[in-house]
């Protein structure tokens, strides 16, 4: 049996995004797309993986639920890091015959539009590299298993090339910028809804390709421009031109979705009401300070410099009150300031409570790495340690 | 003293959107758009006019309240009549240099995303044209109190050409067919909110025309091809085509006011409830048996054949209930149909009610007309009958 190898993978979120593909099967996107890496000692998929003669089978559990192994896009993922130890010669043949188990956790809802795929595959595929022993760039591994997973392989600011291969080879993610390039940049995701989202991003990403008109507009003629120019305010380290690309990419996306056949909708009431916050809080203060975004669901990510943080929090706190307000604020310490009362004075409170359920604080982080304290998801036969027995 | 002209004009709703004006001025759109006008017996702006040289000045009252005349969207409107009344010789010039007094009422909420202005002034131009004995199209007098009220010069269906002139002369409206072509054409207008619109029309244009990447690629190239199927659709009476190029350009509105900087949001959550509540029930019927367009507002219309109100009124009855089921449909006379269970199982009831406060149920149906009952707005010396008094 090989050593259980345990890595934690972390939640990336776009600010230019990842919308249709060029080759469904190989999840090839139409266009590039950036994204920054999140500290995964906030957010992270931890997976536990080992290869015994002694497996009858290749298994998964996931968040300790027994899941299939069949499924295509895991199935992609192993036989590719298979064909990738066999070229490099990294393990003998022997060892690839063994069968893995696999146990994966997500320490944050899965599926509401919060990236927990990406972390996952991230996470999968990097702990497999480590038990095969792979040295190359394996985000082109994780791409078959959730596109937006290769962008988890690094850590800071990632570039996901879309490439123009028709095999996918230089579909791969790039590092725009590691975490201490611009370590003040972090991030408030306001929990809005973790129900599971009613259109898959495959799904609506399909619909859209098929059927919106200023789809292919978007792909040809905006995003080009906006990633070159994104990459330059990270590089730069220019927040407003950083924030304003931020969120006009988010509004576009979601203009697509909303121009496909049937429309799809991902944001609600409350996703633009922290849109109008967010205007409102930028036009006070002159510039734009914090700048938000939306993956598919209705839940905002908030990228803001650190020291804006005290300033935005308890004004979010007010207009969204919560029912459990010690517990409101997960993830990164932080305090709060008080709120200029000229500034409080545009905001009306909402008389419902929860509307935003929780706001999780975090900051761009690391790529994937291996835990070293032993804390493995597998037991030392290989089986996990914690099953929900079903 | 003049007579007393009284008339009545119809509201329309656009199913091939005007956003966007190439001269602010003038009210010159950069788009042609196409529009159903609605029967004046269930909506309508109800206009009294006369002139008299015992008027010291030029007066209005709308809904009762006096406003001023110095408006310079009513000032060009008056102007315009004059100098065309110039040209045609229709009156002397005594009479042209009386004031005016106008007293007008719309019948249902203002400023909602429900056409009022539309109707207010295509009201007011066709009065002051009675009153001024004017010949000639006045839509591109309509046209300079708001840009959309030269459809409701027409009835049927009705098409604004965008034009090409520098001084908008061509930019009329020209009716595609009259009420009498299609009379199974109805609309249902599903009201959820009744509150004024948080951004106005005109200025919510301006944002989009000045910001949005996808504006220009709209009017181009999705807007010419659609006007030209529409026109053809409602020619032939084809209501699948007629009713998908509908809610896709409806779509397509909103999608351009997202993709705006900062974004506009006029539809919410129970507008797009409604849009699903559509797609689902065109799915089960295997064919566009409803289609859904909302203007600057979260009020939906719904245009259908007349058979098909019955089937649907109670399943939106159903969906979302009424505290006051009687008074829940207004407008043409109705029944209602036993709802298909398999269809009903297909939707979950709404907890919350009154989400959809009322339906206003009317069809397709004539322009401008004078009121000849004497039901007039101006007291026979020329002053309002029923003022507020402020």
């Amino acid at each position: 049996m090989s050593d259980i190898i345990t890595m934690v993978a972390p939640v990336n979120i776009a600010v230019i995004k990842y919308w249709g593909k060029r080759n469904e099967e190989l999840i090839l996107p139409l266009n590039d797309s950036v994204s920054a890496t999140l500290d995964t000692n906030v957010m992270c998929a931890k997976t536990s993986v080992c290869v015994s003669p002694n497996f009858l089978e290749d298994e998964i559990w996931l968040n300790g639920v027994k899941e299939s192994f069949s499924n295509e896009r895991m199935q992609n993922c192993l036989r590719e890091i298979k064909v990738r130890a066999t070229v490099e010669k990294s393990v003998d043949d022997v060892f690839l015959s063994w069968k893995i188990h696999v146990c994966s956790e997500n320490n944050f809802p899965t599926a509401a539009g919060l990236a927990s795929s990406a972390a996952g595959y991230a996470c999968l595929v990097s702990a497999l590299a480590k038990v095969y022993k792979i040295k190359s760039d394996v985000s082109s591994i994780a791409r078959l298993g959730s596109g937006s997973a290769c962008r988890s392989v690094y850590g800071g600011f990632v570039r996901w090339h879309s490439g123009v291969k028709i095999d996918g080879s230089d579909s791969i993610a790039v590092q725009i910028a590691d975490k201490s390039h611009w370590p003040e940049m972090h991030a408030l995701i306001l929990v809005v809804g973790d129900t599971k989202k009613k259109i898959s991003s495959t799904k609506g990403m399909r619909i859209s390709t098929k059927t919106s008109d200023l789809f292919q507009y978007r792909i040809q003629n905006c995003v080009p421009k906006r990633t070159e120019d994104i990459c330059e305010a990270i590089l730069a380290k220019d927040f407003v031109k950083f924030g304003e690309i931020t969120m006009k990419d988010s509004n576009q996306f979601h203009a697509i979705c909303l121009d496909s056949y049937p429309p799809i909708t991902y944001m609600n009431d409350i996703s633009n009401k922290i849109i109008e916050l967010i205007h409102k809080y930028n036009n006070f203060h002159g510039e734009i300070k914090v700048a938000y975004t939306f993956d598919a669901g209705p839940n905002a990510c908030l990228y803001l410099l650190q020291n804006e943080v005290p300033k935005i929090l308890p004004l979010i706190q007010h207009i969204f009150p919560s029912s459990n307000p010690d517990t409101f604020v997960t993830g990164l310490p932080t305090h709060c300031e008080m709120i200029n009362t000229n500034l409080l004075e545009l905001f009306a409170q909402s008389n419902q409570k929860d509307l935003v359920k929780y706001v999780i604080h975090t900051k761009v982080g690391d790529g994937p790495a291996e835990v070293t304290d032993g804390s493995h998801l597998l037991d030392e036969s290989g089986w996990p340690i914690n099953p929900i027995i079903t």
